[in-house]
């Protein structure tokens, strides 16, 4: 389908920053909730610790922000503090930046076609959406992680 | 910020459409690889089963559409088939479901504000989201349990 109700026009990019914030906002309690000796070293079927897959995350989100708000694209690199209190400092000063970013974002940016970090191409809220999915995805990985652990993990509903 | 740049609107319906039956398929992935005897049985931490998830995903998802598109919700409820071949024929069969109410969906209707299933309010984009958002948060799980069970996970990024 791609007739005129097909390409009507459904989200706002207003919509599509509080649907991300909300989703920051939710991963950041199960950060917080996360046992510090535990963040680096349980893993279950080999997986990744909770901690490396939020500095997976923190690679993607504010570099991504910014490359959209800038067309400037930085290498995609996955480094960052391996502490718990250091991550959740740089989370909220991620948001922070993505905030800024979001407010400079030239009109029309969300919905080009563009190259995210020399790899990965197409439209700016497509390449978001990845960013965001990708976060639900490990989240999801994380609620788990703290159920094997004995913590009851946040409301998912819960995004204010 | 509201203003005339955070009122621009971004994802069309059909793009909303796109990515989500792309989360369906990779959905059905998962549940195509889990082992059968492992489905309404294998728990990490006390959570559900990967079978009680996707009862779960599969009472929300095709309801959703059609309450979209018909503005008829019936009762939320949460039952279905016990065995692998038949919850992937359910699944397909929804997939079906879900194409033919999306056809059908009244123009304006993602943007109205809706109570889904007599309890849950919002705009119609943001029940939908909330539906592949859950979908995305338990497949990560899913994945997990794939792995616990020493089972490679499809890959996230592949979605048609």
């Amino acid at each position: 389908m791609s007739d005129a109700v097909g390409s009507e026009l459904v989200m706002t990019r207003d919509a599509i920053r509080e649907y991300w914030l909300g989703h920051r906002r939710l991963t950041r309690r199960v950060l917080e909730l996360f046992p510090e000796d535990q963040l680096f070293t349980y893993r279950i079927g080999g997986m990744r610790p909770f901690g490396e897959m939020v500095l997976e995350l923190l690679a993607m989100a504010a570099p991504m922000a910014r490359g959209l708000a800038t067309g400037q694209w930085g290498e995609y690199a996955q480094d960052g503090p391996h502490d718990k209190a250091a991550l959740l400092r740089q989370w909220d000063e991620d948001t922070a930046d993505i905030e800024a970013a979001w407010a400079s974002m030239p009109a029309g940016r969300l919905v080009e076609t563009l190259t995210a970090f020399g790899q990965w191409t197409a439209r700016g809220y497509e390449l978001l959406q990845y960013v965001v999915d990708n976060e639900v995805h490990h989240r999801g990985q994380g609620y788990m992680y703290l159920r094997a652990l004995g913590i009851e993990p946040p409301p998912f509903w819960e995004r204010s």
